[in-house]
């Protein structure tokens, strides 16, 4: 009997990650969502049927209990997703020190503790995909959003770091830069402009999926996403 | 009547141009392969059968005399691969200007020919792919490798000016950098190491093809491979 | 009657903090100190005059409070340099999470805390630089290194959003990649090779100084430096 | 007897060049300046005691000859600055390849040739610095300047080598990307703004005189300058 994979996206919402689970589920896969409130994620559980986990990701327990109750209830997942950010803007006189840290645990430390135990499950596995969602401002720091480039150049460093010492033991560590807007979160309706020019979520997915399944002769550790339209 | 798509890869020889001369045929496209010699392409003509050209790419009027006859032949492209690259090496006392020159002239200036001619070509139909393969070389310049450095960033130059300039134009220009060997040239028989250690060029020609295959609304404009055991 | 300018360097030690603290007395700056630890700088203050500041840079009120006693004791500093950094490395499995945590809130929360309370005082001022010491790590994160370089990309990309957002203030925000060991630190007595394989502190001490005497219509914002031997 | 030292500064004008050559001569150096047009340079020659020398720089045998000429009028450079471009513009469409490969023989050929003069002689001097000026293009591909993209591009790919070819043979060659505009030929009278918003030459030429005095143990292989209102 062959077990169905497993994957688990954490820092799940209503863009990539719905996407996604739509994608993997279709793809055979067990989808395990975590977020810190997963009431808003019941739509997307009743239609996928996917299992979503209520948990910080900036907190180690809730971190290492997730993992495990993920492990217990739907195996030990193959991909591992990395979704969450914290996005504290403001110019630097104005920002609450308190907020900064928050943003750096959310954005970058929880990123950490989520790739840090699925790198120790897939050590074991033998294999595996570790995917973390970037931004503009993983490679760009711009004024006014200084505590999310510090967030995201954090993570984007953790995900060069890991690809380099993971890569070789056939662990698959690879950093998305979504450049553009998220046509769930950023379209209005009514606005002008060719209806794809926000990154479709669904095509984002298929970018997920597709890094996911590279043959491992060709690896990419890094890929970035923008609309057609988008400056860059 | 639906007529079948034509591609045109430039500079063609036997790993990655071979492996998407297949897959693109299997994909029910005509095929024209370009190159200074096409003696070295008989086999993979009978094989896939695709048209041979005799080009030198960095030549204007052998360029347009291509684009011509690729027109005429098998219709206008939809797909450009551009693969040609002189790897001039040395230190830089050694280093003879003229081949110097000749260098940039097929790995830069001929990108520049066949990009041009297939972005006027595109830019009537409204659509299109440009795809330029790179190398390490296009993003590290190395001791002893002052020419093929020189010539290589300045295709990437040209893909990146071209890309913001073509984009909204809903012509995909993309840099493939291809941090490796490449199966078909380096694998040397009796070597140590897992087999996959080598870029395998049907991995390389899936990957031209998801990007040729991406949604516009996520478009990457650069693609970094490398096997899962590079140092990078 | 003009005051001496004044001068903060935090995360003081031996190495670069010593030979700037050094240079800065010489340009007839009063020199404040900072460290978590200062009674490793007792020689350093005996030689140069400097005031020493016990300090944790990473804790919002030490950092207040240091800004404070600072502003009262020498006048505001119109230069601030951050120098520290906390170096945890090992493969991604024996990680300590919270030493992962303290690392990022000493190479990257701390850099945040002191270019804040910088900013601010520069801003009232009309001018200032902030210099912030990185590494190769703030550039390429290296396998068994994660949570080394997940701080120094997170204080590149803090350097990043405030030379944007502060120099139209006249606040110059620069960011040095120390890349390659440092003499104080690196040097063994009886090793080969040329005394000058490793950074001179006195070399990097002025290229800080030259930074921050830059013309403001000649502005960098990041420096690189390594030693003439140094791969790279 | 000492021997004054001797620079040479190919593609002089009226911008940074003759900023440099007031620079060079004040420090004690015989300058040499190299154009195509060397009327401009009477000027500038009358004022510095520069000597000028009509050469193309992107024939091998003029650049030859400029070297061996230089050598015997004012001896062997240690300091060879290389500041020639080619600005072709335009949409891809409308670009004639003639000008384009004009265009890559100016901004990057030509760099080589004379970067590979220079290398000849410092290594037989066993010193010396080669100094090669770049754009915003050259780390930056735009819409509609797709030629000069390319040409930059090359010329920092060459400068990349060279650097890491060079550097341990105690010859420091540095790549400056001056990414604004710089005031000699971009500030119009009675325009509004700070007067500083543009490039002041001079503080060019004082950043190009810090590389080549640099202390070796902390060397930049490249220098980015930028007004403090330039937008990055």
């Amino acid at each position: 009997m062959t077990h169905s994979p497993t994957a688990l996206i954490v820092g799940a919402g209503k863009g990539i990650s719905a996407s996604l689970a739509r994608l993997l589920t279709r793809e055979g896969y067990r989808v395990a969502l975590a977020a810190r409130n997963i009431d808003k994620l019941a739509d997307l559980v009743a239609e996928t049927g996917a299992t979503a986990y209520a948990a910080d990701a900036g907190d180690p327990g809730a971190v290492a209990r997730l993992f495990t109750d993920v492990d217990a209830d739907l195996g030990t997942p193959d991909l591992v997703v990395f979704n969450a950010s914290a996005r504290t803007r403001g110019p630097v006189q104005d920002l609450d020190p308190a907020q900064v840290l928050d943003s750096l645990r959310i954005s970058a430390f929880a990123g950490f503790l989520v790739a840090q135990a699925a790198a120790v499950r897939m050590r074991a596995l033998g294999r595996g995909s570790i995917l973390l969602t970037g931004a503009t401002a993983s490679v760009k720091g711009l004024a006014g959003s200084t505590p999310f480039a510090m967030g995201k150049f954090a993570l984007r460093g953790m995900a060069q770091s890991l690809a380099r010492e993971l890569a070789p033991q056939n662990i698959h560590v690879a950093h998305f830069i979504i450049d553009g807007g998220v046509a769930s979160s950023w379209a209005k309706p009514g606005e002008e402009g060719p209806e794809d020019r926000w990154l479709d979520p669904d095509a984002i997915a298929r970018e997920y999926w597709h890094v996911h399944t590279q043959h491992r002769s060709a690896w990419t550790w890094e890929v970035e996403l923008r609309p057609w339209v988008e400056k860059f």
